[in-house]
Order: structure tokens, then sequence, then C-alpha cells
């Protein structure tokens, strides 16, 4: 429980979607550089977040974590009608709820979708807001709506630090023959056009969190780590750097998602529609940056809600009639066919980065929504993999394992293990981006 | 040395390029039934080769193979204008060198690369024509040169059958689930947009000629083809089918070649040109058909060319400093760049195909023009891949395998095999898409 009430210090963790709004508020856990810091240097207070923002009204929700008045909302909001009013919002909550005044919060962490070539946070100076705005011409779908939250906390909290974290600094370390295309290097160059590869704060928990878990250095872990939520991605992990990874200029290509196409070949778009360069009308879409057609149509569009009609995993899974082994079923059945193609899409990553990391792997690590719920998923991956020589899936610790509240869960079987060789265990994380920016942020002292 | 110069029954195959046009002249070896027909149907006569077409003067070669007349050809010919007087003029030099007359041809083989849902080689009759037509929609860069020289035999041999094989075919037995895009399934099949494959006649004489070097039914082989050429692909053959490839909807995406990017961010090329969308202008591009700027921009100049300047990938690992490891290396060498960049996205396919294989690989095999010259290329991919368990590469073998004429070369070293696992062999195979076309077509009683 907080007691200091009227302390300072506090770190908000933002994290803005298109149509949605997470926030986490934190509090210093232990004065810094004592062991309790070192370890788990915040605690999460409370957490909150507004969805449908875009399609009004806005689903509100708000819960005290360890705070000494318990509170709990999940209401729908009329006043909420853009990310700014959403913050407002929250704040008026804070006060009246938890009775905690704004102005306590110092430090306010951004999740910044497209980094460029940033290769670590920045404080949100005039400078770097116009640069981070500059860079959304490469990511419009996907910077527009932080930019306009920082611009939310700078107006009613003037006091407060800025930092933006950005998706992309974790994989600044990879290998230029591996984020270049084999384009143009000039035009690559003067226009940013490389791979810059995302969900890097989600990455880096998930690095922390399993070398804990491990008990081995960062530096010493190879591991093929599995982010799969409705935006989906893979990285393969070299001596505790990005090796490759499956995003490329922006979040779309790669795995497909919840409305993502993921990887397609370059020439379909225009194939699929003869206005792919026009710019979208879509009024859903952000219309002070140009988003054409195309883009909103793979970004937007198109992954499991096109193949199947929902954004729900769970309900792809459940639907997918996986005891039946008809290889001809994908035909017959949406649902399966979702489910095998994201299998099939999986198997693509994980052979590759298997082979780039000479088969030296310590784990493959399941995160994000549905790497952390989909017991299915999990156990048709694991058993594809084991040609490998990775662990056995141990059945029941997969089925336990959704109910856990542990960070990191090895759900492989125990097996012997020679000497030289890495275990290749199979591990489930259940990953916290805004955890990751506020213990950056307080271990940085920002 | 061919007797019977009076013979009917030649069969001719001929493979349109966009500006080039590669001829082979065939006889039936022996009478169909035979056993020496079952092994080798056809014998090659003689063989032309005219390039440069869209770019006059056209280089015109014209040599014999098998015929009691020796002839000898290489010359710049003003008359060559387009692909139907580069096809005239071959006529009139099979006549005069040769003192082969065109009407002893009754079958003409055409290479045509996109065959959409043809699940089989097509007689062209005026509604498959008309077809094929259609189909060039999907693929109007590769399609035109076969469809005009296909115009051109009719009209100068309309007694002789014209008959279309597809590179597509070898690959219609993809799963549905691996040739899916994650988009919206209606317009999908509308559209016919999923991913088709290419290559396939050089992966089926592939199959062929390996299935009789290792004395093994094709039924029961598993390969990884990597057919590495100025255009290049993967291919993973499961049983003796075609399990996934690199290609998709259209040869540009998967690995990159000489003026191909290969797979890139679907985005990418909106923020490469704000004109993406727009139709191409450059008179060197077919005009009668669509193709958009970017499509353009992607398939002709993008790739080695657009990395490095040349399209010889035998000047790009002459020039890449191989024997320098500095990582750094390839930041400074664009050569260099362009040697890693392949190797990667190599790695890539081979390390997906092996998973999806199971690990059960009979063996990789290096073709095409690349595939089958750069030494420097398969020691370092087969250096790679050792840790999958694929032999170790023996370097004499390596080096003298580039000036063997064997058409199937086991470059790996021996070791004991366990009984119940594949053999992982190393092997190159001269590949030669118009000799399997010519035999299937002998084979076929067309």
């Amino acid at each position: 429980m907080s007691n200091a009430s009227s302390d300072k210090n506090l770190i908000l963790s933002l994290n803005a979607g298109s149509s949605s709004l997470k926030i986490s508020l934190y509090e210093p856990s232990a004065p810094s550089g004592s062991v309790e810091f070192l370890v788990k240097p915040v605690k999460l207070l409370l957490k909150s977040t507004i969805s449908s923002i875009s399609s009004p009204p806005a689903q509100f929700s708000f819960e005290s974590v360890s705070l000494s008045s318990q509170c709990h909302k999940d209401e729908k909001i009329d006043s909420i009608t853009d990310h700014a009013s959403a913050f407002s919002h929250f704040l008026h909550c804070l006060k009246q709820e938890a009775s905690i005044d704004g102005r306590r919060i110092t430090r306010i962490c951004h999740r910044v979708v497209h980094g460029g070539d940033y290769t670590d946070p920045v404080e949100i100076s005039q400078e770097a807001y116009d640069h981070i705005e500059n860079l959304s011409d490469l990511a419009p779908l996907h910077n527009s709506a932080a930019l306009s939250v920082i611009k939310a906390c700078i107006s009613t909290l003037p006091d407060a630090k800025s930092i933006a974290y950005f998706d992309t600094t974790f994989h600044t370390t990879l290998p230029i023959h591996i984020s270049s295309y084999a384009i143009d290097q000039n035009i690559a160059h003067k226009k940013g056009l490389k791979k810059y590869g995302f969900h890097g704060l989600s990455y880096a928990f998930i690095l922390n969190a399993v070398s804990q878990y491990l008990q081995k250095p960062k530096e010493s872990l190879n591991l093929i780590l599995l982010h799969l939520g409705s935006g989906a991605s893979a990285c393969a992990v070299q001596n505790g750097k990005s090796l490759d990874t499956s995003m490329g200029l922006t979040p779309l290509s790669g795995l497909p998602g919840a409305t993502r196409s993921g990887t397609i070949d370059p020439s379909l778009i225009f194939h699929y529609t003869a206005r792919a360069g026009r710019m979208s009308h879509d009024p859903n879409v952000a219309t002070h940056v140009g988003v054409t057609r195309a883009e909103d149509l793979l970004n937007r569009k198109s992954g499991w809600k096109a193949l199947t009609g929902t954004t729900d995993f769970g309900v792809i899974a459940s639907k997918a009639e996986l005891g039946n082994r008809d290889p001809a079923l994908s035909a017959q059945n949406p649902y399966r066919l979702a489910f095998d193609l994201f299998v099939d899409r999986i198997l693509d990553f994980v052979g590759s980065y298997h082979l780039k990391l000479k088969g030296d792997v310590d784990a493959i690590v399941f995160a994000g929504g549905i790497g952390e719920r989909s017991v299915e998923l999990r156990a048709i991956v694991s058993d594809r993999i084991a040609c490998l020589g990775y662990r056995a899936l141990c059945p029941e610790k997969n089925e336990r394992a959704s109910s856990s509240d542990n960070v990191v869960q090895d759900i492989s079987a125990e097996r012997r293990q020679e000497a030289n060789e890495r275990p290749k265990r199979i591990l489930i994380c259940r990953t916290d981006e805004q955890l990751e920016m506020a213990r950056q942020c307080a271990q940085a002292h920002f």
C-alpha cells in the first residue's frame, strides 16, 4: 500500500493505440541504489484503459492495484471524443476516485511506435516533438495517437517531463545486411527506408524477465521471441541483442495480425485495387496525415478480421476444428484457414531464426495476448519445432499456464542436458510494455 | 549425329524473357516406349540465343550440338526489333546454316511464366490464348514476351502445335493455408490473389534429375531447392511435391534478384514514390499492358543492380572482400552488402523449409546461374546450414563442380548415415527448362 499519498515523483506510462489509451501509474518502490530498487524499481499503483475512442461512446475503466483507497470503475463516457479528452477524464478520475493530484506525476512515459534511428528514449522538447512528427510519415497509422497524447500531457501537466520510448530502439542493433532492402540505397538513406522492427519495449521486457528467470545474464542469452497479439511479430535475440525481427519499415510486414495482412507479394495491392496509391478517405483513419488506401486496407482491413470476421483469436482457435486432421479442412472452414495460416507464418520465422542463431537457442518465448492465452497455438507450434531439438511441451504445464500470474513460466518437460548444449526451453512471458517504460524511466533518472 | 535430316517430328523449346529469346531444337531420341526413350526421350540438335532485343542491335547466337553439319554464329543483327522478328531470323538461319526446314518442327513448347490455376501444360487454341492473355494482368512484365512469340509461331509455322508450359504448374500442390494471403478471401478468389510460385519448369527438371542421381523415386524425396539466377527462388519439396516456395502472386516476392527487390514491407513503395500506383511510362516496359510504376521499380530497378550497379553476381562475389570478417564491412562495400543480404535471405527460406520438412531432407540443391557457378555462395550457405545437420561441404568438389558437365553433382563430404536418417546432401544441378519442356512434350504425345 502506498502511504506517501502526497509525495511527488510518480511515474505515468501511456500506451496510445489508434482508438485506445492504456495508462499505468507507478511510484518508485524504494530509494534508488537499494537492492529492492534494482530488482523491482517501480510499484504499480493503478491502471486505466480507455477503448473505442474513435467509435463513441468510449469505454473507460479505472482500477486501483496498490492504493489505500480501493476503487474500480468501468463505464461508458460520452465526453471522451479523442485521446486528449480521454487523458483529461483519466486525470479527473485520478483526483476524484483515488485522491491523487495530477501534479504529483513528475515523469510521463509515452510509447511511440516509430522512433526512426533514435537509439535511446528521448525527453520531449520542441525539437524532439518535431522530429517524431516527421517520422510519422513512415508510420502515420501508428505514431499519430501518441503524438496527440504527448500534446495533451504537455498542456495539462506542464511541469512533468514527457519522455518518448520507442518500439524501434530495441532493434537498432540489427546488422545492416539484415536491415537493408534490395533497393536503391541513395533513396533508402534519404527517405529512411529500411527494416526498423517494432514491439521493442515488449522484447526488452521479455529479455529482462527471461534473464532473471533463467539466472543468466542478458548478454549471453540467445532467444526466439514471439510477441503474438492483435499485432504479431517475432524476434531473434543473439547475445542479448536483436539480430533479426519480422516487422520492417512499418509494423505491416512479417506475421499477419488481427487486421493486418503481414508479408504479401509487394505487387499484390495493385491487383487488389486500382486505387492503391490514392489517399484513404476513411474517416476513422487519422486525416491530418497521409495514409494511402493500400496502407489502410492492409493494416486495418486484412488479417483475421478479413479471413473470419472476428479479431478474437480465441474464437478462431475454438472454431478451427483442431481435432480434425483432414488437410482439406482449411478450404472449408475459414477459422481453420486463419489458424493454420498463422502457424505456417510463425514457423517461417522460427525456422529462419533458429538457423540464424546456429541452433544455439536458450528458449523460445510465447508472449502477447495470443501467445500468453492460446493453449492450442502453443501446443501446435511446440509440436512442430520438436524436430529442431526443442524440449517437448508438457501438456499439463501448458494448460495451467494461462491461469498463472507468474511473469515467466517454463512449459517444457525437463530433460537431461548435454554440457555444451543450450536447453531450448519453451517459455511463456506475461509481457508489459508500460512497466518496461516505467522501469527504464526510474532507472535512468530522467 | 542426326541422320534423318528430312524427318518431321522435331520439337522446339522457346523461352522468352522480356528482352531475350532462348531456343533449343530437339528430336525424339528413339521410338517411344523404348528404354532409351524412357531415360532420355529427346536429343538436343542445336540451340540459339537472341539477347538485347529491346535495346538494338540484338545479339544473335546459333550453335549446332549434334548435327551432321557443324555451325556456329554469334553476331549483331539489325533486323531484329522484337520477339517476332527474332524468331523469323532464327528460322531463316535454321534453313541457311543447318539446312533444316522449319516445317519439320511439329511441336513448339513455350515457357509461360504465369499459368494461373492451370494444372497441366495446354495446347494453344484461341480460347487458351485468350485465357493466358487474361492471366497476364497478374504478370504483365512476365507473360507478354511469351505471348508475342506464340503469336509469331502460329503465323509462321501454322501446322505446328504450340503448347504452353507454365512456371506455376509445379506449385499447384501448395496447401491452401500456405498459398493464401491474410486478405479478404472474396476478393482474393475473384481476382486470383494467392501464392502461385514460379520457376516450376526448373524445379520439375531438378526433381527428375536428383531422383535419377540418388536412385530414389520422386515420390519419396524431400528436398530444399534453390534456383538462384537473375531471378531467384527457393522451394520446399515434400514427397516429390511442392510444399512451399518463395515467390508469390508474381515473381517479385521472396528472394532478391538481379533487378528485383524480393520481399519488402508492403507499404515501402508508397514511401519510395508518391506515384507508386500510376502507370509506368518507361518505354522498355510492355506498354499494351498496365504496369504500375511500383511494379516497374521493384521488378526492374531494384536488386543487385540498385545495390551495386551490376547485375553480374560473379562480379559482386569477387568484389565483396569475402575474406574480411569485419561485420561493419557491409556498410562500406556495396558488393559485400549485396552478397551478405542475399545469403541472409537465402537462410530465411532454408531455415523455414528445413523446419516445414521436419528436418527430413534428402538434399539441398543449388541451381540456376548463381547456384551453379558461385563457389563462394555455395561455400558460405553450406557452412551456415551445417548446424542443422547437413553434410559438410567438400571444398575440392565444390571448386571442381563449376567446370563439370554432369547434370547433378554431390559436393558434400561422405559420412556415415544413421539408418533412419535422411542424408542431407549438398548437390548442384545444371537445370534446363527448355529440355524439361521438350521431355514432357515427347512423353505426353501432344
